[in-house]
């Protein structure tokens, strides 16, 4: 993929940016020898790898304006960075580019059981939103993979789900409100600890749009009692066909389990051998997990049980206690994880209408004939967000472009049967150049409109989200019109 | 409340205008007559009235395309309208305005189990969504008192709520795509029947935007499946502060009903008298509901009779039956039907956090004395969205100002404890002026940037959601640069 071309006027100014930088930072908290900075040089789509002009680290708002009305005023780039956990280059520094960290903003500003709310810096990671409140039995709902890592900006950026969000919705239903500093450093709130917001949804608008339009720095989340107990079952299939007819069913019954989670073979083979959690031996793999008071849960079990029989199950079983249940879920949980120890692969991000999971998962397996590398399956097959995981031998030249290739089919085909580019992972910039694909020349006309309007230089989280031709473009007029 | 100037230019040339729509649109379609176009003059806030410069009923969303096109050309404001219920002058026409009715685009274009979706045109009556698939045990959540004759077109641009929104989410919460039509005629698609959607979140910015951005025709939504079952249960009790802290501790608690209503004493009154359903003599009346299976029922009941109990209440009773639980429901869903009855009144819309809930019902309680006026509080309480009435008298001098005076104090309260200014009515006329009360002046020119992208020069639904001094200039200015 190609990276886009630096701006030399930014680059030549380096001491000076420096210099202004750390007048407003502790000395510590900012980063630009050529050695230090190559630490932040990627993200979790690690093959694409550069070096940024320097990075900070600051520990409030205030700073974060600070900050950022330097970078405004000089016109450099700058790199918003939660925990750096992207797997769509999200965080990608480019080589004129102030990467802001926001790893020091991690503290819980406001708990209130009574409205159910939580307000946090943004660099707090997302398990340890959960664990501030746990103790008074209340959890944060959405829960990535990444949830030990990922920090809350990057899941407000990318409008991050996990597994359990069938039930419990994204980012975007359990945000209430942001602290956002703009590109010129002005400090703003939207929305708050209350339903709705008179005027126009910005608080919508921010969440998922990949740090386009400012940095947010303090965010007031939805916290949830924590269920009274929750249980799995595990059925295995003979194809990925029956499987993905049984969840087809399961969601047309209307019933809504918490998690609906699908492996295929290579996946079940490969978290079997991980995590030892006692997966059946067979082509297609579900995790259903319902949750509630012990009749609740043993209702919901009857009804989803009955409809897995009518689809020849190899396997169904529920999990006999807490151990087992625990088993299935780390098996699942360290899916990318366990594939990793096996083969290089790249991981992909779509959505589909959960009806067409048979059609879409016999045209994967076609395609891997056709381009010659195995596919593992492994999504939250409930609300229709894949995750395909394409094998490769990353040492083996000419085998990443094959394989991005092959991902780039995938997700036209996410698009051609009524889905979408990316579920919960972004656009970055492994898919900008697919924008294309989805929408028209006029959509994404409009779209870099709202963004005119938040960040009129174009200077924030430069050549993500947009095909990169057309950003540098847009990003070139407001140059040259300055 | 003040009116706004009209364009003289435009009313001038009102039988060019008319012979253009008509060119484009069955005669029938084309409503210009002076005592026809009074049928247009005014919505649900019936105390301001403006008859408009012509009303058109297309019949599809390439009608639509052609009337606004046509009035985007000739510099023609348009005002959107679904089926006229605004209880805030949504859809109150200026005098130089082409009133866009949809009332005509009410088919049913797709109906998906599978996926669990139905797609229609907007014009469509929120219940009769419902009607479209209850055959098939589904329906359409958003429930507003309106729904049997509001149209989804309303209901997205104000982002509509209802009595069981708490546990099934307002109008965006249940939106998956919308096809729009731009302000120069261009025809677009946002969103689909999938789970998110690449790029910026504008469906999020477009539900709720009070057709300042483009005119939705047909609406993607998802419908769930028929509970198994629900049940009322009353709790009467002897003050509102009471009953403000039962509802905290029932949301504090993590129980989450599918409806929580709250009525003080004179909306008690008046809604037994028009109903006859039974309600205590109280000064307070919770209606909560549950649903599920029984035994669902059954253990939610449970957990919630026993944190009343704590509160002492004067009355706690399950509805033995579906009729008794149908008497609790229309007695509730009536209110504003049988307030009507013994007074004029004004009814309000704005949300708290539901903490607040026991000191606002007190303030509110303190204001009534101030301004010589009664208020009868009845609203969805679980998510804190509350609807006072103010009672007056419509024909006494001087009393609806005095009305509007105690109103606006009500919404300042709301925004003061970390509120907001407006639920699911929307800022229509009603509340334009007060949105600087909860947006700074920065905050606003950030929404009206964004209205600028979508609809440059300012022709759609004019004079509403902004101050009015600021739209009318911004309006004149943008006039002034063409």
């Amino acid at each position: 993929m190609e990276l886009p071309q630096p701006d030399g006027h930014v680059i030549a100014r380096k001491a000076q940016i420096v210099e202004r930088l750390t007048a407003v930072l502790p000395k510590d908290a900012v980063i630009h020898e050529t050695s230090e900075v190559r630490a932040y040089e990627c993200d979790g789509l690690a093959a694409y790898r550069c070096p940024p002009l320097a990075a900070v680290l600051p520990s409030s708002t205030e700073e974060v304006a600070a900050v950022v009305k330097i970078c405004h005023d000089m016109g450099v780039p700058v790199v918003p960075r939660g925990s750096g956990t992207s797997l769509a280059g999200g965080a990608l520094p480019t080589a004129d580019s102030v990467i802001l960290g926001v790893a020091r903003l991690n503290a819980v500003l406001e708990t209130d059981y009574d409205n159910r709310f939580i307000r946090v810096q943004t660099g707090r990671t997302n398990l340890s939103v959960t664990g501030a409140v746990e103790e008074n039995d209340f959890f944060y709902a959405p829960d990535p993979s990444s949830q030990l890592a990922c920090a809350i900006a990057g899941n407000i950026a990318m409008n991050s789900g996990g597994a359990h969000c069938l039930k419990y919705g994204v980012t975007t239903n359990n945000l209430l409100g942001v602290t956002m500093v703009m590109m010129d450093g002005t400090i703003t709130e939207i929305g708050g600890a209350h339903l709705d917001s008179g005027g126009l949804d910005l608080l919508g608008l921010i969440c998922g749009s990949e740090g386009q339009l400012g940095i947010v720095t303090e965010a007031t989340l939805r916290i949830l009692r924590k269920p009274e107990g929750a249980r799995p079952v595990l059925m295995g299939f003979d194809s990925n066909e029956v499987a993905g007819a049984c969840v087809a069913d399961i969601i047309k019954a209307g019933i809504l389990p918490v998690a609906i989670e699908f492996m295929d073979r290579p996946c079940i083979r490969a978290c079997e051998a991980f995590a030892g959690a006692g997966y059946p031996d067979c082509e297609a793999l579900l995790i259903v997990e319902v949750e509630g008071s012990d009749s609740e849960i043993a209702e919901q079990l009857s009804l989803i049980m009955d409809i897995a029989r009518r689809h020849d199950p190899v396997e169904l079983r529920e999990a006999a206690d807490a151990d087992e249940a625990g088993r299935i879920w780390l098996g699942r949980k360290s899916a990318f994880g366990a594939m990793g120890q096996i083969n290089d692969y790249m991981c992909l991000d779509g959505t589909i209408p959960v009806s067409e999971l048979p059609y879409v998962l016999k045209r994967i397996g076609e395609m891997s004939k056709e381009f010659g590398l195995d596919v593992a399956n492994v999504f939250h097959a409930g609300d229709g967000n894949m995750h395909p995981l394409i094998l490769f031998n990353a040492n083996e030249p000419g085998q990443l472009e094959i394989c991005e290739a092959f991902g780039a089919e995938i997700l036209k085909l996410c698009v051609e049967v009524g889905g979408c580019l990316t579920g919960e992972h972004g656009v970055g910039i492994e898919k900008r150049d697919l924008m294309n694909v989805q929408f028209s020349a006029a959509d994404l006309e409009a779209q870099m409109r709202v963004k005119d309007v938040f960040d009129p230089n174009w200077l924030l989280n430069p050549a993500k989200v947009f095909p990169l031709d057309v950003s540098q473009d847009r990003r070139a007029a407001k140059l040259a019109a300055q």
